[in-house]
Protein backbone atom coordinates (compact mmCIF):
# COMPACT_ATOMS: atom_id res chain seq x y z
CA UNK A 1 0.00 0.00 0.00
CA UNK A 2 1.81 3.35 -1.32
CA UNK A 3 -0.26 4.92 -3.75
CA UNK A 4 -3.35 6.65 -1.71
CA UNK A 5 -6.57 8.55 -2.60
CA UNK A 6 -8.35 10.51 -0.27
CA UNK A 7 -11.67 12.38 -0.62
CA UNK A 8 -12.98 14.56 1.39
CA UNK A 9 -10.83 17.25 2.68
CA UNK A 10 -12.73 19.23 5.56
CA UNK A 11 -11.72 20.02 8.99
CA UNK A 12 -10.49 15.83 9.87
CA UNK A 13 -9.90 15.40 6.40
CA UNK A 14 -7.21 17.40 5.00
CA UNK A 15 -5.38 17.10 8.57
CA UNK A 16 -5.30 13.37 7.93
CA UNK A 17 -4.42 13.34 4.31
CA UNK A 18 -1.54 15.55 5.33
CA UNK A 19 -0.61 13.06 8.47
CA UNK A 20 -0.61 10.38 5.44
CA UNK A 21 1.22 12.73 3.55
CA UNK A 22 4.29 13.04 5.90
CA UNK A 23 4.51 9.28 6.91
CA UNK A 24 5.82 8.64 3.36
CA UNK A 25 1.96 7.48 1.49
CA UNK A 26 2.01 9.36 -2.17
CA UNK A 27 -1.35 11.00 -1.37
CA UNK A 28 -4.08 12.10 -4.14
CA UNK A 29 -6.69 14.27 -2.30
CA UNK A 30 -10.05 15.53 -3.77
CA UNK A 31 -12.90 17.66 -2.34
CA UNK A 32 -15.53 19.37 -4.14
CA UNK A 33 -14.06 22.75 -3.11
CA UNK A 34 -11.04 23.23 -5.15
CA UNK A 35 -9.55 25.40 -2.09
CA UNK A 36 -8.91 22.33 -0.24
CA UNK A 37 -7.24 20.88 -2.84
CA UNK A 38 -4.98 23.73 -2.68
CA UNK A 39 -4.59 23.53 0.55
CA UNK A 40 -3.14 19.73 0.49
CA UNK A 41 -0.82 20.44 -2.77
CA UNK A 42 0.62 23.13 -0.87
CA UNK A 43 2.20 20.29 1.49
CA UNK A 44 3.76 18.47 -0.92
CA UNK A 45 0.61 16.12 -1.78
CA UNK A 46 -1.48 15.74 -4.86
CA UNK A 47 -4.74 17.60 -5.78
CA UNK A 48 -6.83 15.46 -7.49
CA UNK A 49 -8.25 16.92 -10.79
CA UNK A 50 -11.56 14.28 -10.67
CA UNK A 51 -13.24 12.48 -7.72
CA UNK A 52 -12.08 9.44 -10.34
CA UNK A 53 -8.56 10.17 -9.85
CA UNK A 54 -8.49 9.84 -6.10
CA UNK A 55 -9.20 6.25 -6.99
CA UNK A 56 -8.02 5.42 -10.35
CA UNK A 57 -4.36 3.68 -9.73
CA UNK A 58 -4.70 3.62 -6.16
CA UNK A 59 -4.25 1.45 -3.67
CA UNK A 60 -6.23 2.38 -0.99
CA UNK A 61 -8.96 5.35 -1.28
CA UNK A 62 -10.13 6.95 2.32
CA UNK A 63 -12.86 8.44 2.53
CA UNK A 64 -13.93 11.42 5.28
CA UNK A 65 -17.45 12.21 4.18
CA UNK A 66 -20.46 14.10 5.52
CA UNK A 67 -22.07 10.20 5.87
CA UNK A 68 -22.98 6.92 4.42
CA UNK A 69 -25.22 8.39 1.46
CA UNK A 70 -22.41 10.43 0.39
CA UNK A 71 -20.13 7.53 0.33
CA UNK A 72 -22.85 5.59 -1.64
CA UNK A 73 -22.68 8.36 -4.34
CA UNK A 74 -19.33 8.09 -4.68
CA UNK A 75 -19.21 5.01 -5.06
CA UNK A 76 -22.32 3.86 -7.69
CA UNK A 77 -23.91 7.08 -7.83
CA UNK A 78 -20.65 8.76 -9.49
CA UNK A 79 -18.99 5.87 -10.14
CA UNK A 80 -15.85 6.37 -9.15
CA UNK A 81 -15.35 2.99 -7.20
CA UNK A 82 -14.94 1.15 -10.85
CA UNK A 83 -11.59 3.40 -11.81
CA UNK A 84 -9.80 1.57 -9.01
CA UNK A 85 -7.76 -1.54 -9.86
CA UNK A 86 -10.02 -4.66 -8.91
CA UNK A 87 -9.14 -5.61 -5.36
CA UNK A 88 -7.96 -1.93 -4.49
CA UNK A 89 -8.77 -1.35 -0.45
CA UNK A 90 -11.82 1.38 0.19
CA UNK A 91 -11.68 2.62 3.71
CA UNK A 92 -14.38 4.36 5.26
CA UNK A 93 -13.83 6.89 7.99
CA UNK A 94 -17.23 8.74 8.62
CA UNK A 95 -19.69 8.31 11.18
CA UNK A 96 -22.27 6.21 9.40
CA UNK A 97 -24.85 3.86 11.28
CA UNK A 98 -23.44 0.15 11.45
CA UNK A 99 -26.57 -1.64 9.37
CA UNK A 100 -25.63 0.92 6.13
CA UNK A 101 -21.73 0.23 6.49
CA UNK A 102 -22.78 -3.34 6.62
CA UNK A 103 -24.68 -3.10 3.58
CA UNK A 104 -22.42 -1.05 2.05
CA UNK A 105 -19.49 -3.09 2.36
CA UNK A 106 -21.63 -5.69 1.03
CA UNK A 107 -21.83 -4.11 -2.41
CA UNK A 108 -18.08 -2.81 -2.29
CA UNK A 109 -16.84 -6.79 -1.91
CA UNK A 110 -19.64 -7.87 -4.50
CA UNK A 111 -17.90 -5.54 -7.12
CA UNK A 112 -14.52 -6.80 -6.20
CA UNK A 113 -12.89 -4.52 -3.69
CA UNK A 114 -12.03 -4.82 -0.05
CA UNK A 115 -13.73 -2.37 2.76
CA UNK A 116 -12.35 -1.55 6.23
CA UNK A 117 -14.75 -0.22 8.56
CA UNK A 118 -12.66 2.43 10.54
CA UNK A 119 -14.41 5.43 11.54
CA UNK A 120 -12.57 7.64 14.30
CA UNK A 121 -12.97 9.60 17.62
CA UNK A 122 -10.52 12.59 18.41
CA UNK A 123 -12.23 15.35 16.37
CA UNK A 124 -10.05 17.95 14.92
CA UNK A 125 -7.62 18.69 17.17
CA UNK A 126 -6.30 14.67 17.10
CA UNK A 127 -6.61 14.79 13.63
CA UNK A 128 -4.05 17.71 13.58
CA UNK A 129 -2.07 15.24 15.95
CA UNK A 130 -2.35 12.20 14.23
CA UNK A 131 -3.78 10.81 17.57
CA UNK A 132 -6.88 9.74 16.61
CA UNK A 133 -8.97 6.70 17.98
CA UNK A 134 -9.38 4.18 15.04
CA UNK A 135 -12.39 1.38 15.36
CA UNK A 136 -11.51 -0.73 12.36
CA UNK A 137 -13.29 -3.73 11.40
CA UNK A 138 -12.38 -5.83 7.94
CA UNK A 139 -11.60 -9.60 7.47
CA UNK A 140 -8.58 -10.39 8.81
CA UNK A 141 -5.88 -9.74 6.03
CA UNK A 142 -7.15 -6.85 4.88
CA UNK A 143 -7.11 -5.37 8.33
CA UNK A 144 -3.58 -6.01 7.83
CA UNK A 145 -2.96 -4.51 4.84
CA UNK A 146 -4.53 -1.03 5.65
CA UNK A 147 -3.11 -0.81 9.88
CA UNK A 148 -0.14 1.15 8.13
CA UNK A 149 -2.32 3.59 6.69
CA UNK A 150 -4.68 3.63 10.18
CA UNK A 151 -1.41 4.45 12.07
CA UNK A 152 -0.43 7.14 9.97
CA UNK A 153 -3.44 9.02 11.24
CA UNK A 154 -3.93 7.83 14.95
CA UNK A 155 -2.56 6.38 17.73
CA UNK A 156 -4.87 4.23 18.86
CA UNK A 157 -6.23 1.76 16.28
CA UNK A 158 -8.11 -0.98 17.55
CA UNK A 159 -9.70 -4.00 15.87
CA UNK A 160 -13.29 -4.64 16.66
CA UNK A 161 -14.16 -7.59 14.15
CA UNK A 162 -13.83 -8.79 11.40
CA UNK A 163 -17.53 -7.96 10.25
CA UNK A 164 -17.91 -4.29 8.44
CA UNK A 165 -20.10 -2.27 10.56
CA UNK A 166 -18.27 -3.44 13.73
CA UNK A 167 -16.29 0.15 14.09
CA UNK A 168 -19.43 1.92 13.31
CA UNK A 169 -21.11 0.22 16.48
CA UNK A 170 -17.97 1.14 18.53
CA UNK A 171 -17.98 4.70 17.54
CA UNK A 172 -21.77 4.42 18.06
CA UNK A 173 -21.38 3.87 21.88
CA UNK A 174 -18.63 6.50 21.86
CA UNK A 175 -20.64 9.19 20.66
CA UNK A 176 -23.72 7.89 22.86
CA UNK A 177 -21.92 8.54 25.67
CA UNK A 178 -20.39 12.22 23.90
CA UNK A 179 -23.65 13.62 23.24
CA UNK A 180 -24.92 12.53 26.16
CA UNK A 181 -22.37 13.91 28.93
CA UNK A 182 -22.79 16.65 26.72
CA UNK A 183 -26.55 17.31 27.74
CA UNK A 184 -25.94 16.29 31.39
CA UNK A 185 -23.23 18.74 31.99
CA UNK A 186 -25.56 21.45 30.42
CA UNK A 187 -28.37 20.68 32.50
CA UNK A 188 -26.09 20.19 35.42
CA UNK A 189 -24.86 24.08 34.62
CA UNK A 190 -28.28 24.95 34.01
CA UNK A 191 -29.60 24.43 37.55
CA UNK A 192 -26.33 25.45 39.19
CA UNK A 193 -27.14 29.03 37.16
CA UNK A 194 -30.86 28.74 37.85
CA UNK A 195 -29.92 28.45 41.70
CA UNK A 196 -27.59 31.60 41.54
CA UNK A 197 -24.15 28.94 42.51
CA UNK A 198 -20.78 30.89 41.65
CA UNK A 199 -20.51 29.35 38.41
CA UNK A 200 -16.55 29.22 37.69
CA UNK A 201 -16.35 27.69 40.92
CA UNK A 202 -19.09 25.00 39.97
CA UNK A 203 -17.62 24.56 37.26
CA UNK A 204 -14.51 23.86 39.42
CA UNK A 205 -15.25 22.11 41.69
CA UNK A 206 -16.84 19.14 39.20
CA UNK A 207 -14.15 19.31 36.89
CA UNK A 208 -12.03 17.66 39.58
CA UNK A 209 -14.39 15.31 41.44
CA UNK A 210 -16.37 12.01 40.31
CA UNK A 211 -18.88 14.38 38.72
CA UNK A 212 -16.23 14.98 35.94
CA UNK A 213 -16.19 13.57 32.54
CA UNK A 214 -13.94 14.95 29.36
CA UNK A 215 -16.71 16.71 27.68
CA UNK A 216 -17.55 18.67 31.00
CA UNK A 217 -14.23 19.39 31.20
CA UNK A 218 -13.49 20.58 27.46
CA UNK A 219 -17.34 21.80 26.79
CA UNK A 220 -17.98 23.58 29.99
CA UNK A 221 -16.58 26.85 29.84
CA UNK A 222 -17.44 27.17 26.65
CA UNK A 223 -21.07 26.58 28.04
CA UNK A 224 -20.86 29.91 30.03
CA UNK A 225 -19.89 32.03 26.78
CA UNK A 226 -22.81 33.42 25.03
CA UNK A 227 -21.08 33.09 21.39
CA UNK A 228 -18.14 30.55 21.89
CA UNK A 229 -15.44 29.24 19.00
CA UNK A 230 -17.12 26.81 16.73
CA UNK A 231 -15.10 23.16 17.52
CA UNK A 232 -18.08 20.99 16.98
CA UNK A 233 -21.44 22.21 15.87
CA UNK A 234 -24.64 21.18 17.53
CA UNK A 235 -25.70 19.70 14.13
CA UNK A 236 -22.82 17.22 14.80
CA UNK A 237 -24.48 15.74 17.33
CA UNK A 238 -28.64 16.03 15.81
CA UNK A 239 -26.34 13.42 12.93
CA UNK A 240 -24.29 11.27 15.49
CA UNK A 241 -27.15 10.67 17.92
CA UNK A 242 -29.87 9.98 15.30
CA UNK A 243 -26.99 7.69 14.32
CA UNK A 244 -26.43 6.34 17.72
CA UNK A 245 -30.71 5.74 17.97
CA UNK A 246 -30.50 3.97 14.38
CA UNK A 247 -27.86 1.35 15.72
CA UNK A 248 -30.71 1.00 18.95
CA UNK A 249 -33.22 0.80 16.76
CA UNK A 250 -31.70 -1.71 14.02
CA UNK A 251 -30.51 -3.91 17.43
CA UNK A 252 -34.71 -3.05 19.17
CA UNK A 253 -32.10 -1.69 22.01
CA UNK A 254 -34.02 0.99 24.39
CA UNK A 255 -31.99 4.26 24.44
CA UNK A 256 -33.59 6.68 26.62
CA UNK A 257 -30.79 8.81 27.73
CA UNK A 258 -29.39 8.77 24.46
CA UNK A 259 -33.08 9.66 23.08
CA UNK A 260 -33.65 12.65 25.33
CA UNK A 261 -30.38 14.18 24.67
CA UNK A 262 -31.13 14.31 20.97
CA UNK A 263 -34.50 16.11 21.72
CA UNK A 264 -32.49 18.58 23.30
CA UNK A 265 -29.89 19.12 20.22
CA UNK A 266 -32.56 18.73 18.04
CA UNK A 267 -34.35 21.98 19.96
CA UNK A 268 -31.74 24.17 20.05
CA UNK A 269 -30.73 23.11 16.29
CA UNK A 270 -34.65 23.90 15.38
CA UNK A 271 -34.26 26.99 16.99
CA UNK A 272 -31.79 27.92 14.06
CA UNK A 273 -28.73 27.43 16.13
CA UNK A 274 -27.69 24.27 14.03
CA UNK A 275 -23.96 25.83 13.48
CA UNK A 276 -22.82 27.29 16.68
CA UNK A 277 -20.50 25.60 19.18
CA UNK A 278 -21.90 22.00 20.87
CA UNK A 279 -21.51 23.15 24.09
CA UNK A 280 -25.00 25.42 23.63
CA UNK A 281 -26.97 22.49 23.95
CA UNK A 282 -27.55 24.44 27.40
CA UNK A 283 -29.59 26.96 25.04
CA UNK A 284 -32.61 24.43 25.67
CA UNK A 285 -32.00 24.44 29.32
CA UNK A 286 -32.02 28.40 28.88
CA UNK A 287 -35.06 27.72 26.65
CA UNK A 288 -36.96 25.31 29.42
CA UNK A 289 -35.73 27.17 32.43
CA UNK A 290 -36.75 30.75 30.95
CA UNK A 291 -34.24 32.51 30.65
CA UNK A 292 -33.99 35.09 28.52
CA UNK A 293 -37.69 35.15 27.81
CA UNK B 1 -11.47 24.89 68.13
CA UNK B 2 -10.22 22.12 69.91
CA UNK B 3 -12.72 19.63 71.10
CA UNK B 4 -14.92 17.95 68.33
CA UNK B 5 -18.24 16.08 68.56
CA UNK B 6 -18.79 13.56 65.39
CA UNK B 7 -22.01 12.01 65.11
CA UNK B 8 -22.42 9.17 62.32
CA UNK B 9 -19.35 6.84 62.38
CA UNK B 10 -20.42 4.99 59.08
CA UNK B 11 -18.25 4.30 56.05
CA UNK B 12 -17.46 7.66 55.95
CA UNK B 13 -17.85 8.96 59.42
CA UNK B 14 -15.14 6.53 60.85
CA UNK B 15 -12.30 7.82 58.64
CA UNK B 16 -13.50 11.53 58.34
CA UNK B 17 -13.43 10.93 62.23
CA UNK B 18 -10.20 9.33 62.64
CA UNK B 19 -8.66 12.24 60.54
CA UNK B 20 -9.65 14.77 62.57
CA UNK B 21 -8.32 13.08 66.02
CA UNK B 22 -5.12 12.41 63.44
CA UNK B 23 -4.73 16.21 62.96
CA UNK B 24 -4.90 16.77 66.95
CA UNK B 25 -8.62 17.55 67.65
CA UNK B 26 -10.05 16.02 70.52
CA UNK B 27 -13.00 13.63 69.05
CA UNK B 28 -16.08 11.74 70.90
CA UNK B 29 -17.53 9.78 68.08
CA UNK B 30 -20.95 8.69 68.24
CA UNK B 31 -23.03 6.12 66.34
CA UNK B 32 -26.09 3.72 67.28
CA UNK B 33 -23.50 0.61 66.64
CA UNK B 34 -21.35 0.50 69.52
CA UNK B 35 -19.16 -1.98 67.41
CA UNK B 36 -18.71 2.09 65.33
CA UNK B 37 -17.76 3.75 68.75
CA UNK B 38 -15.43 0.73 69.68
CA UNK B 39 -13.47 1.18 66.40
CA UNK B 40 -12.91 4.97 67.10
CA UNK B 41 -11.70 4.48 70.53
CA UNK B 42 -9.52 2.07 69.03
CA UNK B 43 -7.43 4.83 67.33
CA UNK B 44 -6.74 6.47 70.35
CA UNK B 45 -10.30 9.04 69.78
CA UNK B 46 -13.22 8.79 72.41
CA UNK B 47 -16.72 6.91 71.90
CA UNK B 48 -19.06 8.80 72.99
CA UNK B 49 -21.50 7.15 75.44
CA UNK B 50 -24.63 9.05 74.87
CA UNK B 51 -25.53 10.99 71.86
CA UNK B 52 -25.56 13.98 73.68
CA UNK B 53 -21.97 13.26 74.74
CA UNK B 54 -21.10 13.96 71.14
CA UNK B 55 -22.70 17.74 71.84
CA UNK B 56 -21.51 18.46 75.16
CA UNK B 57 -18.49 20.51 76.48
CA UNK B 58 -17.44 20.41 72.16
CA UNK B 59 -16.66 23.88 70.39
CA UNK B 60 -18.09 21.78 67.44
CA UNK B 61 -20.05 18.66 66.47
CA UNK B 62 -19.90 17.29 62.80
CA UNK B 63 -22.62 15.43 61.38
CA UNK B 64 -22.23 12.61 58.58
CA UNK B 65 -25.63 11.16 59.09
CA UNK B 66 -27.67 9.58 56.64
CA UNK B 67 -30.17 12.48 55.82
CA UNK B 68 -31.62 15.64 57.13
CA UNK B 69 -34.82 13.90 58.88
CA UNK B 70 -31.84 12.02 61.11
CA UNK B 71 -30.20 15.57 61.76
CA UNK B 72 -33.19 17.54 62.73
CA UNK B 73 -34.21 14.04 64.81
CA UNK B 74 -30.57 14.48 66.66
CA UNK B 75 -30.98 18.38 67.16
CA UNK B 76 -34.35 18.83 68.03
CA UNK B 77 -36.22 15.18 68.66
CA UNK B 78 -33.73 14.08 71.00
CA UNK B 79 -32.67 17.56 71.93
CA UNK B 80 -29.07 16.88 71.64
CA UNK B 81 -28.06 20.17 70.47
CA UNK B 82 -29.41 21.93 73.81
CA UNK B 83 -25.93 19.98 75.45
CA UNK B 84 -23.40 21.74 73.66
CA UNK B 85 -22.55 25.29 75.15
CA UNK B 86 -24.53 27.92 73.40
CA UNK B 87 -22.11 29.70 70.58
CA UNK B 88 -21.04 26.16 69.30
CA UNK B 89 -20.83 25.15 65.64
CA UNK B 90 -23.11 22.37 64.05
CA UNK B 91 -21.42 21.08 60.93
CA UNK B 92 -23.73 19.14 58.17
CA UNK B 93 -21.72 17.28 55.92
CA UNK B 94 -24.75 14.75 55.08
CA UNK B 95 -25.95 15.22 51.11
CA UNK B 96 -29.42 16.67 51.60
CA UNK B 97 -31.78 19.42 49.86
CA UNK B 98 -30.65 22.83 49.63
CA UNK B 99 -33.88 24.28 50.81
CA UNK B 100 -34.33 21.61 53.96
CA UNK B 101 -30.49 22.33 55.03
CA UNK B 102 -31.41 26.44 54.92
CA UNK B 103 -34.31 25.26 56.80
CA UNK B 104 -32.64 23.29 59.13
CA UNK B 105 -29.95 25.86 59.67
CA UNK B 106 -32.23 29.03 60.32
CA UNK B 107 -34.14 26.54 63.47
CA UNK B 108 -30.40 26.17 64.86
CA UNK B 109 -29.26 29.80 64.54
CA UNK B 110 -31.93 30.60 66.76
CA UNK B 111 -31.24 28.15 69.04
CA UNK B 112 -28.05 30.14 69.48
CA UNK B 113 -25.70 28.24 67.61
CA UNK B 114 -23.63 28.36 64.32
CA UNK B 115 -24.18 26.46 61.58
CA UNK B 116 -21.95 24.88 58.84
CA UNK B 117 -23.58 23.40 55.30
CA UNK B 118 -20.72 21.02 54.22
CA UNK B 119 -21.31 18.27 52.18
CA UNK B 120 -18.71 16.53 50.40
CA UNK B 121 -17.42 14.76 47.12
CA UNK B 122 -15.17 11.44 47.09
CA UNK B 123 -16.55 8.61 48.44
CA UNK B 124 -14.69 6.68 51.02
CA UNK B 125 -11.58 6.47 49.55
CA UNK B 126 -11.82 10.26 49.66
CA UNK B 127 -12.92 10.29 53.44
CA UNK B 128 -9.84 7.47 54.18
CA UNK B 129 -7.07 9.71 52.60
CA UNK B 130 -8.86 13.03 53.83
CA UNK B 131 -8.74 13.92 50.61
CA UNK B 132 -12.94 15.27 50.29
CA UNK B 133 -13.67 17.85 47.99
CA UNK B 134 -15.97 19.82 50.77
CA UNK B 135 -18.86 22.49 49.53
CA UNK B 136 -18.51 24.79 52.66
CA UNK B 137 -20.96 27.52 52.79
CA UNK B 138 -21.94 29.55 56.15
CA UNK B 139 -21.48 32.78 57.41
CA UNK B 140 -17.45 34.22 56.92
CA UNK B 141 -16.37 34.07 60.65
CA UNK B 142 -18.40 30.77 61.06
CA UNK B 143 -16.82 29.75 58.11
CA UNK B 144 -12.83 30.73 58.70
CA UNK B 145 -13.83 29.19 62.08
CA UNK B 146 -14.72 26.07 61.12
CA UNK B 147 -11.31 25.95 58.26
CA UNK B 148 -9.35 24.01 59.82
CA UNK B 149 -12.00 21.32 60.94
CA UNK B 150 -12.65 20.98 57.33
CA UNK B 151 -8.84 21.34 56.07
CA UNK B 152 -8.25 18.00 58.49
CA UNK B 153 -10.84 16.00 56.29
CA UNK B 154 -10.26 17.67 52.49
CA UNK B 155 -7.45 18.72 50.51
CA UNK B 156 -10.13 20.73 48.68
CA UNK B 157 -12.51 22.93 50.60
CA UNK B 158 -14.26 25.39 48.79
CA UNK B 159 -16.13 28.54 49.96
CA UNK B 160 -19.47 28.49 47.93
CA UNK B 161 -21.23 31.51 50.37
CA UNK B 162 -22.56 33.27 53.64
CA UNK B 163 -25.98 31.05 53.05
CA UNK B 164 -26.60 27.63 54.62
CA UNK B 165 -28.26 25.53 51.39
CA UNK B 166 -25.34 27.03 48.72
CA UNK B 167 -22.83 23.50 49.76
CA UNK B 168 -26.03 21.50 49.36
CA UNK B 169 -26.83 22.90 45.74
CA UNK B 170 -23.02 22.58 45.06
CA UNK B 171 -23.59 18.99 46.02
CA UNK B 172 -26.89 18.58 44.03
CA UNK B 173 -25.34 19.50 40.93
CA UNK B 174 -21.93 17.37 41.45
CA UNK B 175 -24.32 14.55 41.83
CA UNK B 176 -27.09 15.06 39.14
CA UNK B 177 -23.48 14.77 37.20
CA UNK B 178 -22.61 11.58 38.57
CA UNK B 179 -25.89 9.82 38.52
CA UNK B 180 -26.70 10.80 35.17
CA UNK B 181 -23.11 9.91 34.06
CA UNK B 182 -24.10 6.36 35.62
CA UNK B 183 -26.67 6.10 33.88
CA UNK B 184 -25.39 6.47 30.70
CA UNK B 185 -22.37 4.29 31.05
CA UNK B 186 -25.07 1.49 31.75
CA UNK B 187 -26.79 2.47 28.87
CA UNK B 188 -23.80 2.40 26.69
CA UNK B 189 -22.57 -0.91 27.87
CA UNK B 190 -25.95 -2.38 27.37
CA UNK B 191 -26.41 -0.89 23.75
CA UNK B 192 -22.41 -2.39 23.19
CA UNK B 193 -23.68 -5.98 24.51
CA UNK B 194 -26.59 -5.74 22.57
CA UNK B 195 -25.09 -5.48 19.63
CA UNK B 196 -22.15 -7.88 20.25
CA UNK B 197 -19.39 -5.59 20.84
CA UNK B 198 -16.09 -6.79 22.57
CA UNK B 199 -17.27 -5.24 25.78
CA UNK B 200 -13.61 -5.48 27.46
CA UNK B 201 -12.19 -3.31 24.28
CA UNK B 202 -14.83 -1.31 23.64
CA UNK B 203 -14.54 -0.13 27.73
CA UNK B 204 -10.85 0.62 26.63
CA UNK B 205 -11.50 2.79 24.11
CA UNK B 206 -14.32 4.90 25.78
CA UNK B 207 -12.51 5.69 28.71
CA UNK B 208 -9.13 6.82 26.60
CA UNK B 209 -11.46 9.30 23.89
CA UNK B 210 -13.57 12.13 24.72
CA UNK B 211 -16.09 9.97 25.71
CA UNK B 212 -14.98 9.03 28.98
CA UNK B 213 -16.12 10.38 32.59
CA UNK B 214 -15.14 9.60 35.74
CA UNK B 215 -18.10 7.64 36.41
CA UNK B 216 -17.61 5.39 33.58
CA UNK B 217 -13.89 4.50 34.12
CA UNK B 218 -14.39 3.71 37.73
CA UNK B 219 -18.10 1.67 37.42
CA UNK B 220 -17.34 0.13 34.26
CA UNK B 221 -15.40 -2.64 34.63
CA UNK B 222 -18.18 -3.63 37.42
CA UNK B 223 -21.08 -3.38 35.14
CA UNK B 224 -19.97 -5.93 33.31
CA UNK B 225 -19.61 -8.23 36.49
CA UNK B 226 -22.35 -10.20 37.66
CA UNK B 227 -22.21 -9.53 41.55
CA UNK B 228 -19.48 -7.06 41.95
CA UNK B 229 -18.71 -5.53 45.40
CA UNK B 230 -20.51 -2.91 46.66
CA UNK B 231 -18.47 0.47 47.09
CA UNK B 232 -21.81 2.62 46.39
CA UNK B 233 -25.39 1.70 46.70
CA UNK B 234 -28.00 1.58 43.92
CA UNK B 235 -30.47 3.42 47.06
CA UNK B 236 -27.31 6.12 47.42
CA UNK B 237 -28.19 7.63 44.00
CA UNK B 238 -32.26 6.81 44.57
CA UNK B 239 -31.60 9.30 47.38
CA UNK B 240 -29.14 11.53 45.81
CA UNK B 241 -30.75 11.96 42.94
CA UNK B 242 -34.22 12.80 44.53
CA UNK B 243 -32.53 15.58 46.14
CA UNK B 244 -31.50 16.57 42.87
CA UNK B 245 -34.43 16.97 41.99
CA UNK B 246 -35.83 18.51 44.80
CA UNK B 247 -33.56 21.12 44.15
CA UNK B 248 -34.99 21.64 41.17
CA UNK B 249 -38.49 21.38 42.01
CA UNK B 250 -37.83 23.67 44.76
CA UNK B 251 -36.06 26.34 41.57
CA UNK B 252 -39.11 25.19 39.13
CA UNK B 253 -35.86 24.14 37.20
CA UNK B 254 -36.65 20.93 34.40
CA UNK B 255 -34.13 18.37 34.89
CA UNK B 256 -35.40 15.97 32.30
CA UNK B 257 -31.81 13.72 31.89
CA UNK B 258 -31.23 13.20 35.96
CA UNK B 259 -35.26 12.73 36.04
CA UNK B 260 -34.91 9.89 33.80
CA UNK B 261 -31.46 8.42 35.59
CA UNK B 262 -33.52 8.90 38.77
CA UNK B 263 -36.26 6.41 37.27
CA UNK B 264 -33.63 3.61 36.04
CA UNK B 265 -32.12 3.68 39.59
CA UNK B 266 -35.47 3.74 41.04
CA UNK B 267 -36.38 0.62 38.73
CA UNK B 268 -32.88 -1.63 40.02
CA UNK B 269 -34.12 -0.77 43.47
CA UNK B 270 -37.47 -1.87 42.68
CA UNK B 271 -36.76 -5.07 41.86
CA UNK B 272 -34.90 -5.46 44.77
CA UNK B 273 -31.51 -4.69 44.42
CA UNK B 274 -31.20 -1.38 46.28
CA UNK B 275 -28.29 -2.78 48.15
CA UNK B 276 -26.02 -3.48 45.40
CA UNK B 277 -23.43 -1.77 44.47
CA UNK B 278 -24.05 1.25 41.93
CA UNK B 279 -22.86 0.30 38.41
CA UNK B 280 -26.05 -2.09 38.49
CA UNK B 281 -28.08 0.35 37.31
CA UNK B 282 -27.29 -1.57 34.46
CA UNK B 283 -29.59 -4.22 35.59
CA UNK B 284 -32.56 -2.29 34.26
CA UNK B 285 -31.09 -2.02 31.04
CA UNK B 286 -30.99 -5.19 30.83
CA UNK B 287 -34.38 -5.75 31.71
CA UNK B 288 -35.58 -3.16 29.09
CA UNK B 289 -33.27 -5.06 26.34
CA UNK B 290 -34.50 -7.99 27.40
CA UNK B 291 -31.52 -10.00 28.95
CA UNK B 292 -32.22 -12.28 31.20
CA UNK B 293 -36.28 -12.63 30.88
Amino acid sequence: MKKIGFVGLGSMGLPMAINLSKAGFAVTGFDLRAEAGQALAATGAKAASSLSDAFAGQDATVLMVVNAAQAEDIFFGQNALAAMPNGGVVVLMATCPPGTVAALAARVEAAGYAFVDAPVSGGVVGAQAASLTIMGAAPKAVFAKAKPVLDAMGSKVVFMGEKAGQGATAKAVNQLLCGAHLAVAAEALSLAEKLGVDMAQMLDIVSGSAASSWMLKDRGARMLEENPRVTSAVDIFVKDLGIVLEAGRDAKAALPMASLAHQLFLSVSGRGLGGVDDSQVIAAYRALQGRGD
